[in-house]
């Protein structure tokens, strides 16, 4: 397995689940916000506090690869990279694997931006202090 | 604007926005999944219909280009063509246009394929007839 | 069936429905809020409009009562009445039919109330003049 | 703080958030749901198996006072309670409270039912047999 910079530890709730019994296509989307945000707090970082702040983190584009479904009762967790994609883009490289046995699950690609009170978009200092040298 | 198979018009419901006040980067893969499911019934297809048989149509690849959010109050309308990507392998493109403005919004492409009773792929034959051909 | 001072017509989307098959328990209350919102704006007030003025009409209990699923497929329409509890509070009597049929799907009493930009409990005007006499 | 036979601790996800910064309404029947289904299976009950033998647990009233909201960065936890409310009838008590401060969030009733294969309401032998004494 690769080396990733966090991961977060997580289990399917039910409610999570289609008729089909696996977690619909879009609940993915969730769990992979919600470890962004939680690796963004563990290293300082507040989604909350910049966007109260007028800068808003923002999705531009999103690459999402379905392995292998996640069913009620599974464990998994998400594991996040930080990069940098273009001057003023940065992505996450997000997979999600299957506990206990480390299947992988999903491999995605999260391109994101910062908008600043102007709506332009303007990479605040603390995340590029964050983004490794090219 | 391109020709699309299907169109579906929806507005934004309140408790799809999050706190920047925008709908949230994973709502629009429900309004995706709803007019994908909407544009087979429209062709007489039915997505419950497959599942229930053990045909089960799922999604192994979203990219999806988020070009300007939607927000509280907003209409819009989800267009849909169909293609075939690989022997295996269809695709939705899928895109979404606010109204009455016609500004885009997203440009989503949904690859899918189905498995049989058996977990192997297998398109069924009503979904091969409604191919293009290449 | 009794008269509604508004209804609105939706449909089950499949991604709403659980592992059962049906409609999950908590996505009525979705349905619930959107129906409510759209009834306020009918009479020309907005929840966005109030919550951008500090104003915020929050739920402070609500009593469902399950009749019965919905399921895949299913037309509904939510019919609401708007009615005062107390000095502070509101109610929302809000029922689900299943169409064609018109038959009960849920009954719903949700009361509110309206919290000023201290927090404090007071119900504006624009809400007191919708209000039935007692 | 009174007795509880379960608790489960969680935090809200900023994706649970709405417009006005705080937990959405509907989403504290996901944590309540997602409770009970935790609770069973820390008592060996599961409910996926229970479906998948056509057995469907199911609510048919729900009761909830929301006292205080969840915002975004909150821990709190889901106390469980499970009672007899009616001879083919069973109720779960539940209350949110927010750590570490105990804060009392919500406090919900949910009087649920199961139905057998036939669709008729019959408590099955595994939750009779947890059900205290009257």
């Amino acid at each position: 397995m690769e080396q990733y910079a966090f991961t977060l530890e997580l289990a399917v709730r039910d409610y999570e689940c289609d008729m089909q019994g696996i977690v619909n296509n879009s609940v993915y989307q969730n769990y992979l916000e919600h470890a962004r945000h939680e690796y963004l707090k563990s290293i300082g970082l507040n989604f909350t506090a910049f966007a109260s702040k007028g800068i808003n983190l923002v999705v531009v584009r999103a690459e999402l690869d379905y392995k292998w479904p996640l069913k009620s009762g599974d464990r998994f967790f998400v594991a996040v990279n930080f990069t940098r994609e273009s001057p003023l883009r940065f992505a996450f490289l997000q997979d999600i694997f299957r506990l206990p046995d480390k299947k992988l699950i999903l491999k995605g690609k999260i391109i994101g931006t910062a908008l600043n009170q102007k709506g332009r978009p303007e990479i605040p200092k603390e995340l590029e202090n964050i983004m490794p040298e090219e």
